[in-house]
Protein backbone atom coordinates (compact mmCIF):
# COMPACT_ATOMS: atom_id res chain seq x y z
CA UNK A 1 0.00 0.00 0.00
CA UNK A 2 2.54 2.36 0.64
CA UNK A 3 6.12 1.29 -0.20
CA UNK A 4 8.89 1.81 3.17
CA UNK A 5 10.51 -1.41 4.12
CA UNK A 6 8.08 -3.70 5.96
CA UNK A 7 6.85 -0.64 7.71
CA UNK A 8 3.14 -0.96 9.67
CA UNK A 9 1.64 2.24 8.78
CA UNK A 10 -1.61 2.41 11.53
CA UNK A 11 -4.33 5.21 10.90
CA UNK A 12 -7.49 5.57 12.96
CA UNK A 13 -9.72 8.56 11.92
CA UNK A 14 -12.50 9.30 14.70
CA UNK A 15 -15.65 11.27 14.42
CA UNK A 16 -18.16 11.92 16.85
CA UNK A 17 -20.90 11.28 14.06
CA UNK A 18 -23.50 8.59 13.51
CA UNK A 19 -22.92 6.26 10.84
CA UNK A 20 -23.87 2.41 10.45
CA UNK A 21 -20.97 0.47 10.00
CA UNK A 22 -21.59 -0.37 6.36
CA UNK A 23 -21.74 3.38 5.83
CA UNK A 24 -18.49 3.58 7.92
CA UNK A 25 -17.05 1.19 5.56
CA UNK A 26 -18.16 2.46 2.73
CA UNK A 27 -17.11 5.96 2.80
CA UNK A 28 -13.88 4.84 4.57
CA UNK A 29 -13.21 2.61 1.77
CA UNK A 30 -13.74 5.44 -0.20
CA UNK A 31 -11.61 7.98 0.96
CA UNK A 32 -8.42 5.14 1.02
CA UNK A 33 -8.85 4.88 -2.20
CA UNK A 34 -7.94 8.37 -3.38
CA UNK A 35 -5.57 9.32 -0.26
CA UNK A 36 -3.69 6.18 1.30
CA UNK A 37 -3.96 4.18 -2.17
CA UNK A 38 -2.58 7.12 -4.37
CA UNK A 39 0.71 7.36 -2.37
CA UNK A 40 3.92 5.44 -2.30
CA UNK A 41 7.58 6.09 -1.87
CA UNK A 42 9.28 3.29 -4.04
CA UNK A 43 6.07 1.29 -4.64
CA UNK A 44 6.84 -1.96 -2.90
CA UNK A 45 3.53 -2.47 -1.00
CA UNK A 46 3.84 -2.82 2.12
CA UNK A 47 2.39 -6.25 4.20
CA UNK A 48 0.41 -4.83 6.87
CA UNK A 49 -0.92 -1.39 7.04
CA UNK A 50 -4.25 -0.55 8.52
CA UNK A 51 -7.11 2.40 8.54
CA UNK A 52 -9.57 2.41 11.03
CA UNK A 53 -12.56 4.64 11.20
CA UNK A 54 -14.48 4.98 14.51
CA UNK A 55 -17.61 6.52 15.12
CA UNK A 56 -18.85 7.13 18.49
CA UNK A 57 -21.86 9.00 17.31
CA UNK A 58 -21.85 11.18 20.22
CA UNK A 59 -22.81 14.23 18.39
CA UNK A 60 -26.01 12.36 17.61
CA UNK A 61 -25.93 13.44 14.46
CA UNK A 62 -27.02 11.06 12.08
CA UNK A 63 -24.96 10.84 8.76
CA UNK A 64 -27.55 8.71 6.52
CA UNK A 65 -29.01 10.75 3.38
CA UNK A 66 -27.11 11.00 -0.01
CA UNK A 67 -25.81 14.32 0.57
CA UNK A 68 -24.56 13.98 3.73
CA UNK A 69 -22.83 10.93 3.38
CA UNK A 70 -21.49 12.64 0.46
CA UNK A 71 -20.87 15.41 2.02
CA UNK A 72 -18.96 13.24 5.03
CA UNK A 73 -17.00 11.44 2.60
CA UNK A 74 -15.26 14.38 1.12
CA UNK A 75 -14.35 15.61 4.49
CA UNK A 76 -13.16 12.28 5.55
CA UNK A 77 -10.59 11.83 2.15
CA UNK A 78 -9.45 15.25 2.88
CA UNK A 79 -8.52 14.48 5.90
CA UNK A 80 -7.11 10.65 4.95
CA UNK A 81 -5.25 13.04 1.80
CA UNK A 82 -3.81 15.48 4.54
CA UNK A 83 -2.23 12.61 6.84
CA UNK A 84 -1.24 10.38 3.55
CA UNK A 85 0.42 13.15 2.26
CA UNK A 86 2.99 13.33 5.36
CA UNK A 87 4.02 9.66 4.50
CA UNK A 88 5.75 10.27 0.72
CA UNK A 89 7.11 13.97 2.43
CA UNK A 90 9.24 11.96 5.41
CA UNK A 91 9.99 8.94 2.97
CA UNK A 92 13.07 7.47 3.33
CA UNK A 93 15.82 9.97 2.58
CA UNK A 94 13.35 12.31 1.11
CA UNK A 95 14.10 15.91 -0.46
CA UNK A 96 10.40 16.73 -2.24
CA UNK A 97 7.37 15.77 -2.12
CA UNK A 98 5.76 14.85 -5.81
CA UNK A 99 2.01 15.71 -6.60
CA UNK A 100 1.46 14.22 -9.72
CA UNK A 101 -1.99 15.11 -11.30
CA UNK A 102 -3.26 13.63 -14.60
CA UNK A 103 -6.61 14.89 -16.49
CA UNK A 104 -8.39 14.43 -19.36
CA UNK A 105 -8.40 10.73 -19.47
CA UNK A 106 -11.06 8.15 -20.31
CA UNK A 107 -11.72 6.95 -16.94
CA UNK A 108 -10.29 7.90 -12.76
CA UNK A 109 -8.54 4.98 -13.16
CA UNK A 110 -6.77 5.39 -16.25
CA UNK A 111 -5.72 9.03 -14.61
CA UNK A 112 -4.79 6.72 -11.94
CA UNK A 113 -2.42 4.38 -13.52
CA UNK A 114 -0.77 6.92 -15.34
CA UNK A 115 -0.11 8.98 -12.22
CA UNK A 116 1.18 5.92 -10.59
CA UNK A 117 3.27 4.94 -13.55
CA UNK A 118 4.79 8.44 -13.16
CA UNK A 119 5.13 8.06 -9.57
CA UNK A 120 7.29 4.59 -9.98
CA UNK A 121 9.91 5.74 -12.67
CA UNK A 122 13.16 5.93 -11.04
CA UNK A 123 14.60 8.30 -13.49
CA UNK A 124 11.33 11.04 -12.82
CA UNK A 125 12.01 10.68 -9.42
CA UNK A 126 15.60 11.31 -9.73
CA UNK A 127 15.15 14.59 -12.19
CA UNK A 128 13.35 15.99 -9.54
CA UNK A 129 15.87 15.59 -6.88
CA UNK A 130 18.54 17.16 -9.05
CA UNK A 131 16.03 20.32 -9.41
CA UNK A 132 15.85 19.27 -13.41
CA UNK A 133 12.37 20.21 -15.58
CA UNK A 134 12.97 16.97 -17.51
CA UNK A 135 9.72 17.09 -19.51
CA UNK A 136 11.21 14.11 -21.85
CA UNK A 137 10.86 11.69 -18.75
CA UNK A 138 7.42 12.40 -17.50
CA UNK A 139 5.87 11.77 -21.09
CA UNK A 140 7.85 8.94 -21.71
CA UNK A 141 6.44 7.34 -18.26
CA UNK A 142 3.13 8.32 -19.16
CA UNK A 143 3.37 6.97 -22.50
CA UNK A 144 4.08 3.47 -21.19
CA UNK A 145 1.75 3.60 -18.76
CA UNK A 146 -0.81 1.05 -21.44
CA UNK A 147 -3.24 3.94 -21.22
CA UNK A 148 -5.14 5.55 -23.82
CA UNK A 149 -3.64 9.33 -24.53
CA UNK A 150 -3.96 12.44 -27.26
CA UNK A 151 -0.78 13.24 -28.03
CA UNK A 152 -2.46 16.29 -29.53
CA UNK A 153 -4.41 17.42 -26.42
CA UNK A 154 -0.81 16.37 -24.05
CA UNK A 155 -0.22 19.44 -21.83
CA UNK A 156 2.71 19.27 -19.07
CA UNK A 157 3.07 21.63 -16.49
CA UNK A 158 6.13 21.64 -13.83
CA UNK A 159 5.13 24.06 -10.91
CA UNK A 160 2.69 25.50 -12.62
CA UNK A 161 5.18 26.34 -16.10
CA UNK A 162 4.27 24.61 -19.38
CA UNK A 163 6.60 22.56 -20.84
CA UNK A 164 5.01 20.70 -23.09
CA UNK A 165 1.70 21.56 -24.78
CA UNK A 166 -0.66 20.10 -27.36
CA UNK A 167 2.09 17.00 -27.92
CA UNK A 168 5.33 18.96 -28.39
CA UNK A 169 7.79 20.59 -26.02
CA UNK A 170 7.77 24.43 -25.74
CA UNK A 171 10.28 26.86 -25.31
CA UNK A 172 10.95 27.64 -21.01
CA UNK A 173 13.00 29.39 -18.84
CA UNK A 174 14.56 26.19 -17.72
CA UNK A 175 17.01 27.94 -15.08
CA UNK A 176 13.85 28.93 -13.29
CA UNK A 177 11.96 25.99 -13.04
CA UNK A 178 15.02 24.52 -11.94
CA UNK A 179 15.29 26.99 -9.33
CA UNK A 180 11.37 27.02 -8.50
CA UNK A 181 12.38 23.01 -8.28
CA UNK A 182 15.08 23.81 -5.72
CA UNK A 183 13.63 25.99 -3.35
CA UNK A 184 10.56 24.06 -2.46
CA UNK A 185 9.57 20.73 -0.92
CA UNK A 186 6.62 19.94 -3.08
CA UNK A 187 7.25 19.41 -6.52
CA UNK A 188 3.82 19.46 -8.81
CA UNK A 189 3.53 17.85 -11.72
CA UNK A 190 -0.01 18.68 -13.98
CA UNK A 191 -0.29 16.46 -17.22
CA UNK A 192 -3.25 16.43 -19.15
CA UNK A 193 -3.11 13.28 -21.32
CA UNK A 194 -7.07 14.04 -23.37
CA UNK A 195 -10.65 15.69 -23.27
CA UNK A 196 -12.14 12.80 -21.29
CA UNK A 197 -13.68 13.21 -17.55
CA UNK A 198 -11.06 11.25 -15.90
CA UNK A 199 -8.45 12.66 -13.03
CA UNK A 200 -6.43 11.30 -9.98
CA UNK A 201 -3.81 12.92 -8.27
CA UNK A 202 -0.88 10.66 -6.77
CA UNK A 203 1.63 11.50 -3.98
CA UNK A 204 5.13 10.24 -4.19
CA UNK A 205 8.91 11.54 -3.10
CA UNK A 206 11.95 11.35 -4.78
CA UNK A 207 14.79 9.33 -5.27
CA UNK A 208 17.93 10.25 -3.13
CA UNK A 209 21.35 9.28 -2.17
CA UNK A 210 20.11 9.03 1.30
CA UNK A 211 17.08 6.39 0.43
CA UNK A 212 19.60 4.03 -1.46
CA UNK A 213 22.45 4.68 1.34
CA UNK A 214 19.38 3.72 3.56
CA UNK A 215 18.02 0.62 2.24
CA UNK A 216 21.46 -1.46 1.31
CA UNK A 217 23.54 -0.17 4.33
CA UNK A 218 20.94 -1.74 6.74
CA UNK A 219 20.77 -5.23 7.10
CA UNK A 220 17.33 -6.67 8.54
CA UNK B 1 12.09 -2.25 -23.35
CA UNK B 2 15.66 -1.30 -21.56
CA UNK B 3 15.31 1.50 -19.37
CA UNK B 4 18.28 4.03 -19.49
CA UNK B 5 17.20 7.63 -20.30
CA UNK B 6 16.66 7.51 -23.90
CA UNK B 7 19.14 5.76 -24.59
CA UNK B 8 18.83 3.84 -28.31
CA UNK B 9 19.97 0.73 -28.12
CA UNK B 10 20.92 -0.75 -31.44
CA UNK B 11 21.47 -4.63 -32.01
CA UNK B 12 22.30 -6.33 -35.39
CA UNK B 13 22.26 -10.50 -35.37
CA UNK B 14 23.87 -11.57 -38.50
CA UNK B 15 23.97 -15.35 -39.87
CA UNK B 16 24.95 -16.96 -42.96
CA UNK B 17 22.25 -19.24 -42.79
CA UNK B 18 19.29 -18.76 -45.44
CA UNK B 19 15.86 -18.13 -43.22
CA UNK B 20 12.38 -16.62 -45.16
CA UNK B 21 11.73 -13.24 -44.24
CA UNK B 22 8.70 -14.32 -42.54
CA UNK B 23 10.71 -17.11 -40.55
CA UNK B 24 13.20 -14.52 -39.96
CA UNK B 25 11.08 -11.99 -38.14
CA UNK B 26 9.29 -14.57 -36.25
CA UNK B 27 12.54 -16.45 -34.62
CA UNK B 28 13.67 -12.59 -34.23
CA UNK B 29 10.52 -12.02 -31.88
CA UNK B 30 10.82 -15.22 -29.68
CA UNK B 31 14.39 -14.46 -29.14
CA UNK B 32 13.93 -10.68 -28.36
CA UNK B 33 11.28 -12.16 -26.07
CA UNK B 34 13.43 -13.42 -24.08
CA UNK B 35 16.44 -11.48 -23.95
CA UNK B 36 16.30 -8.21 -24.82
CA UNK B 37 13.00 -7.76 -23.43
CA UNK B 38 13.55 -9.40 -19.93
CA UNK B 39 16.04 -7.19 -19.07
CA UNK B 40 15.58 -3.69 -16.96
CA UNK B 41 17.80 -1.12 -15.49
CA UNK B 42 14.67 0.32 -13.70
CA UNK B 43 12.10 -0.42 -15.85
CA UNK B 44 11.79 3.22 -17.43
CA UNK B 45 10.94 2.05 -21.45
CA UNK B 46 13.27 3.49 -23.86
CA UNK B 47 12.21 5.02 -26.74
CA UNK B 48 13.92 3.88 -30.03
CA UNK B 49 15.07 0.71 -29.30
CA UNK B 50 15.97 -1.46 -32.44
CA UNK B 51 16.58 -5.39 -32.90
CA UNK B 52 17.70 -6.69 -36.47
CA UNK B 53 18.76 -10.02 -38.02
CA UNK B 54 20.27 -9.84 -41.19
CA UNK B 55 20.16 -13.30 -43.12
CA UNK B 56 22.65 -13.42 -46.03
CA UNK B 57 22.31 -17.29 -46.86
CA UNK B 58 25.43 -17.07 -48.08
CA UNK B 59 26.06 -20.34 -46.30
CA UNK B 60 23.55 -22.20 -48.48
CA UNK B 61 22.08 -23.95 -45.83
CA UNK B 62 18.07 -23.51 -46.03
CA UNK B 63 16.43 -22.89 -42.26
CA UNK B 64 12.70 -24.04 -42.69
CA UNK B 65 12.09 -27.48 -40.98
CA UNK B 66 10.54 -27.03 -37.95
CA UNK B 67 13.32 -28.59 -36.51
CA UNK B 68 15.95 -26.63 -37.86
CA UNK B 69 13.64 -23.40 -37.33
CA UNK B 70 13.61 -24.91 -33.56
CA UNK B 71 17.55 -24.86 -32.87
CA UNK B 72 17.87 -22.09 -34.66
CA UNK B 73 15.73 -19.87 -32.38
CA UNK B 74 17.57 -21.31 -29.36
CA UNK B 75 20.86 -20.41 -30.74
CA UNK B 76 19.87 -17.29 -31.92
CA UNK B 77 18.57 -16.80 -28.64
CA UNK B 78 21.14 -17.41 -26.31
CA UNK B 79 23.18 -15.41 -28.53
CA UNK B 80 20.55 -12.42 -27.75
CA UNK B 81 20.44 -13.52 -24.04
CA UNK B 82 24.22 -12.94 -24.11
CA UNK B 83 24.45 -9.67 -25.54
CA UNK B 84 21.32 -8.41 -23.27
CA UNK B 85 23.14 -9.96 -20.28
CA UNK B 86 25.19 -7.05 -20.78
CA UNK B 87 23.22 -3.68 -20.80
CA UNK B 88 22.08 -4.56 -17.51
CA UNK B 89 25.89 -5.74 -16.54
CA UNK B 90 26.61 -2.00 -17.41
CA UNK B 91 23.90 -0.38 -16.14
CA UNK B 92 24.26 3.33 -14.44
CA UNK B 93 25.97 2.66 -11.26
CA UNK B 94 25.62 -1.24 -11.40
CA UNK B 95 27.75 -2.88 -8.65
CA UNK B 96 25.79 -5.99 -9.52
CA UNK B 97 24.16 -7.98 -12.22
CA UNK B 98 20.96 -9.70 -10.56
CA UNK B 99 19.38 -13.20 -12.59
CA UNK B 100 16.06 -13.49 -11.36
CA UNK B 101 14.93 -17.31 -12.37
CA UNK B 102 11.13 -18.06 -11.43
CA UNK B 103 9.71 -21.35 -11.75
CA UNK B 104 6.23 -22.88 -11.24
CA UNK B 105 4.14 -20.94 -12.50
CA UNK B 106 1.30 -21.27 -14.24
CA UNK B 107 2.65 -20.17 -17.33
CA UNK B 108 5.32 -18.29 -18.45
CA UNK B 109 3.94 -15.17 -18.90
CA UNK B 110 3.04 -15.68 -15.49
CA UNK B 111 6.61 -16.33 -14.22
CA UNK B 112 7.65 -13.17 -16.45
CA UNK B 113 5.12 -11.19 -14.50
CA UNK B 114 6.42 -12.26 -11.19
CA UNK B 115 10.54 -12.02 -12.29
CA UNK B 116 9.59 -8.29 -13.75
CA UNK B 117 7.84 -6.84 -10.36
CA UNK B 118 10.75 -8.46 -8.30
CA UNK B 119 13.40 -6.40 -10.64
CA UNK B 120 11.47 -3.40 -10.64
CA UNK B 121 11.32 -3.15 -6.51
CA UNK B 122 14.00 -0.66 -5.44
CA UNK B 123 14.48 -2.44 -1.93
CA UNK B 124 15.04 -5.74 -3.56
CA UNK B 125 17.81 -3.83 -5.10
CA UNK B 126 19.60 -1.94 -2.77
CA UNK B 127 19.54 -5.32 -0.96
CA UNK B 128 21.45 -6.70 -3.38
CA UNK B 129 23.87 -3.39 -3.47
CA UNK B 130 24.21 -3.53 0.22
CA UNK B 131 24.73 -7.58 0.03
CA UNK B 132 21.68 -8.27 1.89
CA UNK B 133 20.03 -11.90 2.14
CA UNK B 134 16.71 -10.37 2.42
CA UNK B 135 14.42 -12.58 1.73
CA UNK B 136 11.02 -10.79 2.81
CA UNK B 137 11.84 -8.35 0.19
CA UNK B 138 12.05 -10.79 -2.66
CA UNK B 139 9.17 -12.91 -1.62
CA UNK B 140 6.54 -9.54 -0.45
CA UNK B 141 7.72 -8.00 -3.97
CA UNK B 142 6.64 -11.88 -5.54
CA UNK B 143 3.66 -11.68 -3.92
CA UNK B 144 2.36 -8.00 -4.92
CA UNK B 145 2.85 -9.39 -8.80
CA UNK B 146 -0.80 -10.07 -9.25
CA UNK B 147 0.03 -14.10 -10.13
CA UNK B 148 -1.38 -16.88 -8.70
CA UNK B 149 1.31 -18.66 -5.88
CA UNK B 150 0.91 -21.68 -3.93
CA UNK B 151 2.83 -20.35 -0.52
CA UNK B 152 3.47 -24.04 0.67
CA UNK B 153 4.99 -24.55 -2.65
CA UNK B 154 6.93 -21.48 -2.57
CA UNK B 155 11.02 -22.13 -2.43
CA UNK B 156 13.17 -19.56 -2.02
CA UNK B 157 17.36 -19.75 -2.83
CA UNK B 158 19.65 -16.71 -3.80
CA UNK B 159 23.11 -17.76 -5.06
CA UNK B 160 22.53 -21.11 -4.48
CA UNK B 161 21.55 -20.68 -0.66
CA UNK B 162 18.32 -21.75 0.73
CA UNK B 163 16.50 -19.13 2.35
CA UNK B 164 12.44 -19.90 2.42
CA UNK B 165 11.26 -23.47 1.59
CA UNK B 166 7.17 -24.24 1.72
CA UNK B 167 6.51 -20.71 2.52
CA UNK B 168 8.78 -20.21 5.33
CA UNK B 169 12.17 -18.86 6.15
CA UNK B 170 14.92 -21.36 7.04
CA UNK B 171 17.59 -20.61 8.88
CA UNK B 172 20.71 -19.98 7.04
CA UNK B 173 24.41 -19.01 7.29
CA UNK B 174 23.43 -15.38 6.57
CA UNK B 175 27.41 -14.44 6.77
CA UNK B 176 28.14 -16.92 4.30
CA UNK B 177 24.93 -15.50 1.95
CA UNK B 178 26.23 -12.03 2.73
CA UNK B 179 29.92 -12.74 1.36
CA UNK B 180 28.42 -14.46 -1.65
CA UNK B 181 26.71 -11.43 -2.47
CA UNK B 182 29.72 -9.32 -1.31
CA UNK B 183 32.11 -10.95 -3.69
CA UNK B 184 30.44 -12.29 -7.01
CA UNK B 185 29.33 -9.38 -9.39
CA UNK B 186 26.16 -11.87 -10.63
CA UNK B 187 23.50 -12.44 -7.96
CA UNK B 188 21.01 -15.29 -8.36
CA UNK B 189 17.46 -15.20 -6.94
CA UNK B 190 15.25 -18.55 -7.85
CA UNK B 191 12.07 -18.66 -6.79
CA UNK B 192 9.47 -21.31 -7.20
CA UNK B 193 6.17 -20.60 -6.68
CA UNK B 194 3.71 -23.34 -7.54
CA UNK B 195 3.97 -26.45 -9.34
CA UNK B 196 3.39 -24.84 -12.64
CA UNK B 197 5.06 -25.22 -15.91
CA UNK B 198 5.60 -21.83 -16.68
CA UNK B 199 8.86 -20.31 -15.86
CA UNK B 200 11.02 -17.12 -16.87
CA UNK B 201 14.40 -15.38 -16.53
CA UNK B 202 14.67 -12.03 -16.46
CA UNK B 203 18.06 -9.72 -15.43
CA UNK B 204 18.35 -6.61 -14.05
CA UNK B 205 21.08 -4.24 -12.26
CA UNK B 206 21.22 -3.53 -8.30
CA UNK B 207 20.56 0.06 -7.17
CA UNK B 208 23.20 2.48 -6.24
CA UNK B 209 24.31 5.87 -4.92
CA UNK B 210 26.13 6.18 -8.32
CA UNK B 211 22.80 5.76 -10.24
CA UNK B 212 20.87 8.53 -8.68
CA UNK B 213 24.05 10.73 -8.81
CA UNK B 214 24.20 10.40 -12.53
CA UNK B 215 20.29 10.63 -13.31
CA UNK B 216 19.57 13.62 -11.03
CA UNK B 217 23.19 15.64 -11.37
CA UNK B 218 22.96 15.92 -14.93
CA UNK B 219 20.46 17.84 -16.61
CA UNK B 220 19.14 16.98 -20.63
Amino acid sequence: MIGPNMATMLAVMMTDANLSPKDAQSVLADAADRSFNRISVEGHTSTNDALLLICSGESGIQIKSDNSLSRFTDELTASCIELAKRIPSDGEGASHLVSINVTGAQSESDADQVARTIAASALVKTAITGADPNWGRIVSAAGYAGVEMTIEQTDLLLNGNVLFKRGQPVPFDATSVSQSMASQFETCIDLNIGSGPGSATHWTSDLTVDYVRFNSEYTT
